[in-house]
């Protein structure tokens, strides 16, 4: 039996849920149909093409959406909320998608002060809840990556920063990504990156230093880009611990880039735990669908 | 009368300069030629098509090239002088292209050690002789902004910043660019920027709030192009007071740019001045020629 159709719908990956009474997973389903690649906003259909064989049956189970389908390019903008936020918060503030033939929920976005200005997040605020800690600083690495302290339950700050983003312009648009060629990541490289990233002269410095490591220091083209994330994570982790007086925080996720996180986080001094991150949305989702009443 | 053709000759652009016995410039041509653009390595037919009837004249006068020219990449390699380097140090490490029918003189680049790591100049060491300073900090704002150190006429110090690459892949490639348009300069968000870097979380988090800005506090897509230009300068400018100690620098150029780099140099404390560089290079070929015996 299925409790609640979870959704969490992203700028370019849409993964859905089928979830049972008691919050366990019965069914997953990822597509690559993410918000930019639905057509003439045709969101409604796009969500029967995931998933109608979950939806349209007898004692319809509710729908509970989170991510940019809930940002003004996706279905319906949930306005943000204000910090602290918890699932309580979220579930009073969850703005019905306007399809005619169904109850489709969809649970807001939070802003809040990030460390120098504004910060907003769409869909990790429901991975947050997911993980199910209540006091901690907790990491989400990627292309935006969020870091964000949690507190009772709430979460009460969090800041972002666009490190896999930068990493992929460098990459693949730069002139530093003519020198580098992909390879298995180069653990001694990320290392000379993390070391780098504590000289002098500031990051758009720092990223020079890269080119001239390929031209006078030896480096090769394949170690060159885990030199660069390391330099980059690096910096990520050195205003991390300026901002969060943390000793630990848990990483949402478990692979390769989680690992890379993770020494990072040693070498700056701080211990790091992990948590699948697989499934924190569709938990995250299932918690707020209860507080909400949607599920008993 | 020809006494030198001076060539800077870049990545994406070649400058070519017809100077006359007491180093005046007779003529000037441009051309989008820069040495990415050469079709199979053919630089002698190159330099035939953008100055022939200066070169293959009776009694034809010597040419000297700068610039990535003298790259792995362009003509021939010539490898990069240590620091310090002034004229004579360079105009002593003159190499000769390999071409069959004609002396052409390239000069070498310079590498030195930056705040972080190497650092390299190919083309900027003979626009900062020719600018004729001999004591002084010396700005060239760009895709890869300059500023050198020269000490009694010779370069001892200079550090590189990606600043305008890191520019032009946020506002072409980013998210960040898709909340842009390009729109005349405005000066009160691009001191905003300048003040944005001033704040917590460094630059990788700090780029995220050109985005929030947008989202949460009003900044038209029209102004977020100066906001992020000011909030890059600033980074750069940040670096620089504390790598150089310097009350006053020269600025290498006059037009918008230099402008912008002068009010960041104010905020941080640096007097600026300016100096026109459309000649620099050609000047500074001039002097390099003389002190190699090349020109009397």
């Amino acid at each position: 039996m299925t409790a609640l159709v979870a959704i969490d719908w992203g700028t370019t990956n849409c993964r859905a849920f089928r979830i049972g009474p008691g919050g366990e997973i019965l069914e997953r389903r990822t597509s690559a149909m993410g918000i930019m690649s639905v057509k003439n906003a045709n969101f409604a259909g796009a969500l029967m093409d995931i998933a109608r064989d979950w939806i349209d049956v007898p004692a319809a189970p509710p729908v509970l959406m989170c991510g940019m389908i809930g940002s003004a390019q996706g279905w319906i903008e949930a306005p943000y909320l204000h910090l602290p936020a918890g699932a309580d918060d979220i579930a009073g503030k969850l703005v019905l998608a306007p399809d005619p033939r169904r109850e489709i929920h969809v649970v807001p976005g939070l802003r809040g002060q990030g460390a120098a200005g504004p910060d907003v997040m769409r869909g990790e605020e429901t991975q947050i809840l997911g993980t199910g800690i209540s006091d901690g600083l907790i990491c989400l690495p990627g292309t935006h990556s969020k870091w964000a302290q949690v507190e009772g339950g709430r979460i009460v700050r969090f800041v972002t920063f666009m490190t896999g983003e930068v990493f992929a312009l460098m990459r693949r648009n730069s002139i530093l990504g003519r020198l580098m060629i992909d390879a298995p990541h180069d653990a001694p490289a990320f290392a000379r990156g993390l070391v780098r990233s504590q000289s002098a002269g500031g990051l758009l410095h720092q990223l020079f230093t890269v080119r001239t490591a390929g031209l006078l220091e030896g480096m090769t083209r394949e170690a060159a880009p885990s030199f660069l994330s390391g330099l980059l994570i690096g910096h990520e982790m050195a205003a991390v611990r300026e901002l969060f007086a943390a000793k630990g925080a848990t990483i949402v996720g478990a692979g390769p880039l989680a690992q890379n996180y993770a020494i990072a986080m040693n070498v700056a001094g701080i211990e790091a735990e992990f948590m699948p991150g697989e499934d924190a949305a569709a938990r995250g989702l299932h918690l707020v669908a209860a507080r909400a009443g949607l599920v008993r």
